[in-house]
C-alpha cells in the first residue's frame, strides 16, 4: 500500500473539522491528494454528527499549486484512488454532501487548486496573501476542473472570459469583487473569522442546514456533473496537442512544478513571449 | 371586521405612490400586514396612474422585523386576509405588476422582512442604518418566503450559501458588493436619492416602462410562484421539527419577537451557543 | 457606392488588431457602422491568426453615443449593409467568434453604444470618463440592441430594472460593481492594461484560446439570437407609439442627436420634467 499524508483531519469538535493539505514542496493536486478527498467525502458522508468542514493549507505560499501534469496516469495502491476521470464526480460530491465546506485560501491556488476551491460550497480568501488563476489557456490546454463552469455560475460570461483567455493572477480584493470568493478578509483577521463561521454553523441543527443547502441546490445555478464531465475531457483533448506539449514541455524547462520564480509568479510569466516565441504556435 | 392600519398608502403623485409600513414595536410581518399588503397590489393593479411605489418603514429600528411566529395561523377578519401559503401568490404579484416597487431599506429586516423587500423590484439600502439576515436555520427552520431562491439569482450560490447556514447579520455594504441590494446609500442621503428616482420613473411613459419591465421578466433568472410555494412548504415542514420548536421556545424565552436585545443584535445572539446547548439536537 | 469610414481597422500584430471608431460629431451608431461592422465581422471570422482584436473610439467624448434614429430605414449602398433588424444577428457573431474581443471604453455610450459594448466578450472602462446608460425608457422607447437581455445576465434582475427604468448616466466603478464592464481602471492606466490584456491573450496559442471561448458559451448565461430579436421587435414596436413618437421629437429639438448639452448630459437632461410635461402622457 502506498503510504501518503496530503490530508490531515481534524475534528475540532464533531461537528466541525478542518481539513490541513500538505504536499511539499508547492501544494501540488496529485493522484494521492485525489485519493485521500474520495476517502474525506466517504468520511463527511457516513459521519453523523459532522455539519461543517474547512480546508485549508499547511503552506503559507500555496494553497493548492495545480494539477501534477508529471503524475496524471499514476494510480496508487491506496484507498480512494481513482482516474483522473473521476474528478467531475469527486467535486459533485462536495456540492451535494450534506455537510457544509468552506475554503480557507491562504497563498496561489490555480488551475485544479482554483477549482476545489470552487467546488467547496463557500471560499474565504486572505486580502494580502491569496493569488487566484485560471493560467490553463497560457499553458497551453484549457480548464478542466470545472473553472469554465464554476465561474460561467458565479461571475459572469464577461469575467470568465478575461479570467480563462487572460490566465494572469488575481488578488483576493478582485475576486471578492467578481465572486470568484465570497470574501476578501485581511490576512490577520482571517483564521478567527473562518473559526467563528465555522463554529458558528456547527452550533446551529443538523437538519435545517442540509435542508437550507439541498434548497439552495434546487435553485442556484452551478455545474453539473455532466457538465463537468465535458470540460474534464476537453481539457484531455487539448493536453494531447503538440503545440500544447511543445508549450508545457518549456514551462516545465522554466520551473513549472517545481519550487520558484514560475510558480510563485506565473501570472506574469506566462506574459514574457520571449520564453515561448520560438515554439511551434499551432 | 378586524381594525389594523399597518400600512399607510400616499399618493406623492398620481404615478408614484408610497407606503409607510407600521407595526409597533417592532413591525412584525403578520397577518393583518399580509392583508393589507392584498389590498394595496389590488389598488396598484386597478389603478391607471401609478408607475412606480416606494415601501419604507415608519420605525428606524426595524424595515420589517420577519414573520410573527406566533400568529401564523390567524386569519383576521378583513378585506385582503389570506392563508399564510398564499404568500408566494402575493410576491409574484409584485414581480408581475405593471408597476415598479422600490425597498427603502432603513433598520432591521431579517426573515419575512429581508424576502419582502426580495419581492420588490429594486433595494435601496442605508449604509448606515439597513441590517439584512435570513437567521431561519439559527431559529431552527429554513427560509420560507423566498430567501434561497431570490438570493441564488441575485448573489450566487456560495454566497447564498453564507448568508442563509450562517444566519449573520449583514450591514449594507457587504449587501450591496453581493448584490442583495442594489445600493448602499448614506443615511443622510438616501431619503432624497431614492424620492428622486422614483419621481424621475414617475416623469417617463408608462407604456415604455410597463414593457421595459416585462422585457426584463422574460430574460433575468428569478424564482417563479412555483418554486416559492416549494420553499414555503419546506419551511412548514421543518417547523413542526420537536428540536426546531425547542429551539424557537427558547428563543421566545430570550425576546424573540420583543423590542429589546434579541431583536436588536439576532445575528450575534444566534450564535450564543451557552443559549441552546442543552436543547436537543435533532 | 457609399464612401464611409466609420472603423479604422489596425492589426497592431497578426494575433492582435485594433479598431478605432469614429464618426463625428458624436458618434452615432448608424446604417454606415454597421456595414462596416458587419464587414470586419467578415474579416476577423476568415482571418487565421488574428486572436484578440480591441474596439476602442476615437472620440473623447463619446465611444458609440448610441443609435441614429433619424436613419434608420437608410440602406447605404455599400459591402455589408443590412437592414436594422439584422442586429441580433451581428452581435451573436462577436458573442459566436473564434476571436475574443475586447471594448475599450472611454466617452459616453449609450442606448446602442452600450449594446455594441455589451455584444464584445470583455469590457474595461476609463474610472473618470465613461460614462455607461441605457435612456431608451426615458427617450420613450425600450432597449432594442440587447440592453435587457444581456444586463439581466450581467447585472441580475434588479439592477437591470434600476438601469432600464431610470434610464441614468453611469459612472465606470459603479457599472464595474454592478457587473456591467469588467473592471473601472483609472483613465491614465487604461490604455496600457488594455494593450498588456490584448497582447497576453495573442501570445497564447489559439488552439485553447478558441476552446476555452466555447467552454464559456456552452455554460455562461447570455442571450441567443432569437432572444434578442425578441427585444429588437419590442423597440421598433414602442418606437410607432404616438406618445413615444412626441417625446422622441421634443428630445429632438432639445438637442438630441447633435453636439451639445443634451447628448452630454443626457442623464439629468431626461429627468427635467418641465421639458416633457406638455407632452401627451400615453
Amino acid at each position: 500500500m502506498a503510504d501518503s499524508k496530503r490530508l490531515t483531519i481534524t475534528k475540532v469538535t464533531p461537528a466541525y473539522w478542518s481539513v490541513l493539505i500538505d504536499n511539499p514542496p508547492i501544494n501540488l493536486y496529485d493522484p494521492e491528494m485525489f485519493a485521500e478527498i474520495n476517502m474525506l467525502l466517504d468520511d463527511l458522508e457516513s459521519d453523523e454528527d459532522v455539519k461543517v468542514v474547512v480546508l485549508e493549507s499547511a503552506n503559507p505560499e500555496f494553497w493548492v499549486a495545480h494539477y501534477d501534469f508529471a503524475r496524471a496516469d499514476v494510480m496508487p495502491d491506496m484507498p480512494g484512488a481513482a482516474p483522473f476521470t473521476e474528478w467531475p464526480h469527486m467535486v459533485s460530491r462536495f456540492s451535494q454532501a450534506r455537510v457544509l465546506s468552506v475554503a480557507k485560501l491562504r497563498g496561489r491556488l490555480r488551475g485544479q487548486g482554483s477549482e476545489l476551491a470552487l467546488a467547496c460550497d463557500i471560499r474565504f480568501a486572505s486580502k494580502e496573501k491569496a493569488v487566484l488563476a485560471q493560467p490553463e489557456v497560457g499553458v497551453g490546454v484549457v480548464p478542466g476542473g470545472g473553472g469554465t463552469e464554476w465561474l460561467s455560475a458565479l461571475v459572469g460570461r464577461s469575467r470568465t472570459l478575461e479570467i480563462v483567455c487572460g490566465g494572469e493572477d488575481f488578488d483576493a480584493d478582485t475576486a471578492e469583487r467578481y465572486g470568484w470568493v465570497n470574501r476578501s478578509i485581511p490576512d490577520v483577521d482571517l483564521d478567527e473569522f473562518v473559526d467563528r463561521f465555522a463554529r458558528r454553523v456547527a452550533s446551529f441543527l443538523k437538519q435545517p442546514l442540509e435542508l437550507a443547502k439541498k434548497l439552495v441546490n434546487l435553485q442556484a445555478i452551478y455545474p453539473s456533473e455532466a457538465q463537468l464531465w465535458n470540460g474534464n475531457h476537453a481539457f484531455l483533448g487539448t493536453s494531447a496537442w503538440p503545440a500544447s506539449q511543445a508549450r508545457l514541455e518549456r514551462l516545465v524547462e522554466l520551473g513549472f512544478m517545481q519550487h520558484g520564480d514560475m510558480e510563485l509568479n506565473m501570472g506574469a510569466r506566462l506574459g514574457l513571449e520571449a520564453d515561448f516565441e520560438d515554439l511551434p504556435s499551432d
